[in-house]
């Protein structure tokens, strides 16, 4: 019943293991991984609804100048700060190397006007002021939330009742600034300002360590990629694991749990059972799974309003990185109010094949959708164009990957919370529910919604189970870090 | 394989009729039911997910004055203005019975002062004009929002990136006015008014008729009560539709849609295979299935952003209504800030059984939920006792229904739109999918979340499925009240 023989399987089958973890994806291989390797007698089953690992990460082959080569359709980026999965990929043996960002970028804002720009974007003086004071005050109001519980915060009820979009109507006195800034939390998050509650942004800002990590490339956020893709780190994990241990095309439909044990029955009729579980699906997939006794309330509340953003990514690859040879970089970002395209920076590979990477987002992502996949590649060619000169239209190969239509996934490339709901935000995504733990990079203290976050919660779920399963395993100093219940979540409630 | 013979099923079944409706609430059997009534030779399936059909309507059996008597643990009030419900009822030989809110009530805010009133609250006098120019102005802007498509009213955009609390805060200037509105659209849509859009309260208030009609306990909102209970109304849909057509215990898992057939595959492996298919199913669970081709992105976006509320309901029944007899109503409006008690009614039966009936919403249920069953109802009951004198403690019977751990539900009473996603609403909502139609009550063009918008959509997809199916059994004006894509709904985003 391992993920190759699973189509043979005729009737459904019980088996029975020391931790479940539901989810295939980096956090639940982190995990997975994490306790086989403090404990390799501890049996681990990985049960996963997709027919792949690799969650939110999923590395393709496209033709390319050297006759084809690899990119990232899913997330693909890694920084110096972010430690827990640049650990990983120096543990399995990968390479990381620079996102490119030398040369002239450009910029085009709802004036139509394209400007371009080395450090700091060719915008007029007033609009630049403006963006600087509105990233200063997001960068000083997210350094006042606490990351392992935002609704500590003095103002966290008044600002988890503002969306993004509000906020940023009360501070920009400049249409130019606000159009920037929604370009950027717009690509960041695959969601409109309108959908973001603006604590969950500060929180999100703050684990990630300011406005400048997240957008400047040069730093943390974009700094470096992997070398072969990031989808490897995921299959190397369940190598190590052991494939025979990872179900694939098991999806899980009832999970009941009760003083000894935690039952888990997939769609099939498969039951797992196990001392302890660990979910790392996202959060409203895992609500919609049918939990006995049911989730906590607090849990429920929260998972039904972390939707995921919307986004889609595409991969144009060239002969040439002529873009390069004209002094630019790559990079463009364009404002979703004029048209469709968003981002676009540098994808040239290791290798040396040329190419570029572009997101569509939210609500430009779902106008998208419904137009005919010719007329969405001609669409992106010629906006790109319109920055890089005609060349831009005379691709090797294009592909797009629209992470809305993904199976268990619909959208990325994080979930995202809405208004009103962050007063759960920490006993809802961190606190274990009986035997039952709660991964996946939304629950990160440390870069969450990124690759890293994604490993960070997954070692934090395993050194819970460990905890009590393997006691000797871990230390104090662990233990302390999985903070899942911070004693001061209740007190401001109660 | 129909519901009673369904436990005996052995293997995977196989069933092909014209239409598979999906979901036995009030909204799906309006659906089958009108089908089958317009035409007898249409073959209908109902697929229920749980063990019962009636939905959000659940009544219950309790001790009683009279030795017992039933009540309504979901759905229960109906009015004059609600047409569809109120002919169905009538269709159905059933009787209403007027709610009871003669004599005085009681109400308290903030600054914890038990005030008594009949018509007026006897709240301040700048309190009563704050709240008066609120509702005012609540009723003056939803008359802008069209309920079809209220993305097209002008400042659609605006009023949908902010929250409902933020309104109240820019608009009330008195603590109280603030406090009571809270309390209102708490009660009303089980959500704080933090996790509102704007624009969705202003098209459901509109959809409803305006704040009198949804507030005031001697309008439409809560005219009339069922006799014998409203999940009757279910019971007898279904037994017209015929039981061995219902489906019980089958949660839907995938959908594949071709150009001539939708297949539908349960958990169990059951395929069910139809022409057309209706899903009246709450928008996040609709979501959570396997849509293949995948559900249109708009109608994603607004699915994965309207979560259920989450409300508990309690009833209580005494030996006498002692409230009545000291010249009070029963009804009871307590700040959510200084307790948890938040709305109170009469629910004496209509064979003179006393009672009361209870509501506990959103981040009041959520603290509620984690306490003691025990604790809980004392809790209640000297909360009540507070009002109404140390009688209330003494009950009969007393039970509550809490509708965030209903499995398949999720929460109540409504589903409530987040901010940013209104722009979908109606091709999200009412836009149907190839062969697939979609109802349900949040679907609704009026009264949408109560029980006669339920009525209402299932009888617009019927309609709907009949003008493909049945073309001469619908006339041009039904057609037209359809309305399930205004042409004008595109025309604001192109």
């Amino acid at each position: 019943m391992n993920a190759n023989a699973d189509e043979k399987m005729a009737s459904p089958a019980s088996v029975e293991v020391d931790v479940v973890v539901v989810g295939a994806g980096l956090s639940g291989l982190s995990a997975a991984y994490e306790l086989t390797k403090r404990d390799p007698s501890l049996r681990v089953a990985v049960l996963e609804a997709k027919d792949r690992v690799g969650g939110r990460t999923l590395t393709t082959t496209l033709k390319a100048a050297g006759g084809e080569d690899v990119w990232d359709l899913g997330g693909q980026w890694v920084g110096s700060s972010q430690t827990h999965i640049m650990a990983l990929i120096q543990e399995l043996g990968l390479e990381v190397y620079s996102q490119y960002d030398k040369g002239k970028k450009y910029m085009k804002l709802g004036d139509n006007k394209i400007r371009t720009f080395t450090s700091i974007p060719a915008l007029p003086f007033w609009v630049l002021i403006d963006l600087y004071f509105l990233m200063r005050k997001i960068d000083s109001m997210s350094s006042q939330v606490p990351i392992e519980d935002p609704y500590q915060c003095q103002y966290a009820e008044k600002w988890d009742s503002i969306t993004v979009e509000e906020f940023m109507q009360q501070q920009c006195w400049t249409a130019g600034a606000k159009e920037a800034a929604d370009c950027l939390f717009l690509i960041l998050g695959g969601a409109d300002c309108s959908q973001m509650s603006l604590l969950f942004l500060l929180a999100q800002t703050n684990a990630a360590g300011g406005t400048g990590a997240v957008f400047d490339s040069s730093q943390s956020g974009q700094e470096f990629k992997v070398k072969g893709g990031t989808q490897q780190i995921s299959s190397l994990l369940a190598e190590k694991i052991g494939k025979q241990n990872i179900f694939l095309n098991h999806p899980v439909m009832t999970v009941t749990q009760d003083d000894t044990q935690v039952h888990i029955t997939t769609t099939k009729g498969d039951v797992f059972k196990c001392s302890r579980a660990i979910f790392t699906t996202m959060p409203q997939q895992t609500a919609s799974m049918q939990f006995n006794p049911c989730l906590p309330a607090e849990k429920l509340e929260l998972f039904k309003r972390m939707p995921a953003g919307y986004i889609v990514k595409f991969i144009i690859t060239y002969q040439t990185a002529f873009w390069r040879d004209e002094g630019f970089s790559g990079e463009i970002v364009s404002s979703g109010k004029t048209d469709l395209l968003l981002g676009v920076l540098d994808a040239t590979s290791p290798n040396g094949n040329p190419a570029l990477v572009g997101f569509v987002a939210a609500k430009h992502a779902v106008k998208w959708s419904s137009q005919e996949a010719s007329k969405r590649k001609a669409a992106v060619l010629s906006a790109i164009a319109e920055f890089l000169g005609p060349q831009a239209e005379e691709c090797l190969d294009y592909v797009e990957k629209n992470w809305g239509e993904e199976p268990y996934t619909l959208g990325g490339p994080g979930c995202i919370g809405g208004t009103g709901c962050m007063a759960y935000y920490a006993a809802g995504l961190r606190k274990p529910f009986k035997r039952i733990h709660f991964g996946g990079t939304e629950s990160a203290t440390a870069w969450c919604s990124y690759l890293s976050g994604a490993v960070q919660a997954g070692i934090r779920t395993a050194i819970e189970v460990l905890h009590h399963l393997r006691p000797q395993t871990v230390t104090q100093e662990e233990l302390k870090q999985t903070a899942y219940c911070p004693d001061s979540a209740q007190k401001k409630n109660d």
